[in-house]
């Protein structure tokens, strides 16, 4: 059976693993403070025009976003997101677990428009009764979205210059990063990214590695302490080599952008044989998500063949549902649902 | 100056305030085991007709939610309201503070409805990805609401048939309940109350008392080792007495009714002078809360003589406002106002 | 029957009830804003010999000491505290709810000895793992201790020293502060104790009030936004007039000695009438906390006629036990135990 | 330079690197339900002779003990631990963190005695004021605990009784359970572990794996959405084949106690240069970690050549350290090591 079920289906890109390999035996310190991971950091600095940047692993997405945003906000305040946003939906209430509110904005396809975060926080500041209120302490954003869709530049211009204003860090969740920069409909660099987040993550797991996401804390920003707060959240990994490798070798000779690059031309054939197909699209997106609704039936069928998500119920007897590409995904993949379809 | 800023603005009835006086100096246990929380606690299984209701303590509103709600949500569970409700807006994050999610609903004048909620929790239990969700585990209304609106019979049977269905508490705040229960336009009783309800609370501080809220847990489901939990979140008086004897003044001779009673009159008499007077509402509610908007140059007038609550900006210069009568409003201060509008 | 049980079997002193009553009906603001907060925290700032602290007013000890345990420290931070400390086994983990541990040292008639904190410090510091260790942030200390003990000035003076010396402020658990400070063995007054410590608290439930406790940040170190944090925690009193008016009233013709005094006074008498009686003490404390050991039989007696508190049990058949007066202790209360002894 | 600093200074056992490259591409599930995850689970229920075992995979040690204690204890519980536990050291709070105590009790050699927990349970079921205190709800005991000692199977035995008697957990942490059940001095066998505790875990990081644990809960105790529960700690792997591919390989063909014999081997090799070099002994243990004092000009020289672990500070000029062998270690690292001491 094939798999468009998600982008973390498959284990390591090759060459991700074979340094895994090279590196196994040598004996190293624990918790991040190897070679590989100090060899890793510097590349990811360089590769996002950074110098200054400070860079952490970890191990996976959610847990990222607990660290980042539980650290980063203040005893007062919580974070100001999409409701489509992951940190609402689909992590189990990581963030409140730390005892900060997730704030929930209206969203379009996944976005959260910089004068929706304006009007909000205007809104929060004239409010005479503030003290009783969370205030808003960070803006969270995912790029791509969990709908596969991407901020302009213009659009993060203008996020960043609305947290600026108002003093709080712009975090961007980059889960699926690479996908999202190596997308053909895309104006936005890494660079960009660096230059206009506060803090930010790329994303491993999804991307090329076993596991693990690199946070990038841009404004010499990194909350004191950090590895404590790591460790007393359960997330110390003790061989910080694990990451420090993988993320050397995505960050060596461009491969994690070209490994990026390849399931965004997956994806392109993915939305060509859908369309083929006449499959109705819910979303088509310019990353390497595409979501279509399909009949209970007609999915039923499909499901005996091909691996697919589950999105959301589209009345009674009909389905959204969400096919990936990702670095592993091959053209005879794509051939075989184009055959099943 | 006179105040409608809030339904707190006084100290406490003088009947309760004579019997703090009269129970002073006799010794008494600690922590709730005094003869007067076990008086006021059948006095209030009496009045909620619901002899097997067990009745606890607590000292204030905010307090009373959070320990309420994080004490019967299980650790995966979160609790859905209104995105009005005061646990969504105005307890600077309490609920969040002990590791729950409050899963914002939309509402309407303040209301959660039973089809909003039903739908909420089909399309919940629908969804695949639910277990990298947060469950909804307890809906929370307040009756009046924030806005000072009620809910009908129906509204209430509706929630508590959905919320049986689906095997979760409705939990009602009631911190302002008496001037629900005393309105002219209500046909929900206390008895009512704790039928529909699997857990409610009876305000003190706004209706009477000096501070204190009544948890009535109607169905043998308070949580167990519930001192424990009201300790270790601070929240234990070592004088339980303070409440006890409140309670007990407060539900003898109908005086929590007869005080509410009076609060709705004077709200009567307010409504007819805004109406006279040609203010804006902004809404007009069935209890002792009025809302209206004003010009901001009238408002400082205003509020050289007349303590009102900040609401919410309507526009650059306008601000809906705040009136709420209670059971120290006189007809004296409801003169004055007429005067100086 | 009469009551050894405790300090807080009583209401409160009736010179402060007379104050609530007389300014009862007041229309004030909300939330500690009101004129006699104001007007008790310029008493108690006066009566420190501390013009610049910020007085802040909760409603009881453990929620005293969770806010501002829970405040003060930084996200990797503990609390040092002698393992009889109140914080480390009678507030049912209030602290540890919070996310922060209780950093438990020997402790010698519940006094944590200052180079037993030093030495603490020290070897953590000269600890090359100690980013995998929670960092000592504060030390607790309670004056008088669970053990109605007192520290010396130079004790204090000791702790403070070690406390500046490491960058960590020093807290006082002040819940019986009246009967330390009017010890007839005491060397240290109040203005001692605000020049030594960081933040102490002036207990108001056990020294006359009908609950409260005043807390002075004696360096200009009060947590930003602390309002919505002690909202947060669900402990922001509606009526913050009712903790206003009595610290104003203990703070008025130092009503807050005096009753403290007579406190002292019948506790003297009391350790009188246990000596004369032959009663083995466990501890003979210099306030009004009186520790003695009887076998069960004779406690059971004791008990049909005389509250007593339980301490701990003292092998299979005799308990320890704890008596203690206060404001509201009489000589008759006394008379009447020296005969049922 | 060579390393005796940890057991977790490599990376993967290459049998385990193996697997990870043969599974590498084939497409699986996410989250822990790909048949990996499946088949290890099966391996690890019958190594432990425990057919009905649920066996749950996380990432690291800490993790572990933070997510099997928080969601084992109920609100008003603690754990009880030795004061020189893992969970009451290094783990910067982890548990405090979740809002539960550490109970900490003396311990001999890092052992936390029968007697000792039950006389402290007894303690606590005799103290009349226990609704005020945390109640203790689990045992947390290491094996080998982190001065490499191990427990007898009576003293197992004795601490399995007194947790049944009191209805509560035993948990053992076995991060480094390999080397347990290898060690020469021990008649505890993995049968025996899974037949008197409650919930333990297999140490996969410092035993083979690149990281990885493996909870057993041997009562059908699994808390209810365990899932769910990991996810809100940050802890879910969304490649759960990561540690399914690698404990399989572990389980299969003895792997995992072949390679714990090997490091055992390897210890004993060490006790026997340390020995002959006359190096002071602080704590020579059963296991693959040895504690010796070296004087701290000593220890720079040796600290150029080979990694060791400080362990704390023995007096102004000496320092306890740590040595540990692995699965890792070869003769040749011994060999080095007696050349250089």
């Amino acid at each position: 059976m094939i798999s468009f079920a998600s982008d973390y289906i498959a284990g390591a890109h090759p060459q991700v693993l074979k340094r895994l390999m090279e590196t196994n035996l040598e004996p190293l310190p624990g918790y991040g403070e190897d070679p590989y991971c100090a060899a890793a950091r510097e590349k990811i600095r360089a590769a996002c025009g950074c110098p200054q940047a400070q860079v952490e692993f970890l191990t996976g997405g959610t847990q990222t976003n607990q660290i980042v945003i539980s650290t980063l906000l203040r005893e007062h305040e919580g974070v100001a997101a999409a409701k489509t946003g992951h940190v609402s939906t689909h992590e189990a209430g990581a963030i409140e677990y730390t005892g900060h509110k997730v704030m929930e904005l209206p969203a379009e396809d996944g976005k959260l428009a910089a004068d929706m975060l304006e009007g909000f926080l205007q809104a929060f500041y004239s409010d005479e009764n503030r003290e009783h209120m969370v205030f808003p302490g960070m803006a969270y954003i995912s790029h791509p979205t969990e709908f596969g869709t991407l901020y302009t530049k213009a659009e993060l211009e203008g996020l960043s210059r609305v947290c600026r204003e108002y003093g709080i860090p712009l975090y961007l969740d980059g889960a699926r990063l690479g996908y999202g920069l190596m997308s053909r409909e895309t104006d936005v660099t890494l660079q960009d990214i660096a230059a206009l987040c506060d803090v930010f993550y790329i994303g491993g797991t999804k991307v090329g590695a076993l596991c693990g996401e690199a946070v990038v804390f841009t404004r010499n920003n990194r909350p004191p302490h950090f590895t404590n707060a790591v460790k007393k959240r359960g997330a110390l990994l003790a061989k910080g080599r694990l990451l420090g490798v993988q993320f050397d070798a995505l960050f060596t000779d461009n491969l994690y952008f070209e490994l990026s690059r390849h399931a965004i031309a997956m994806a392109e054939g993915l939305k060509t044989i859908l369309h083929e197909k006449g499959v109705e699209f819910y979303l088509e997106a310019p990353t390497n998500q595409q979501f279509v609704i399909l009949d209970d039936k007609k999915l039923e069928e499909l499901r005996q063949q091909v691996s697919v998500s589950f999105w959301e119920k589209r009345g009674p007897d009909r389905t959204v549902i969400r096919l990936a590409t990702s670095w592993s995904t091959t053209p005879e993949d794509l051939e075989f649902l184009r055959c099943v379809l």
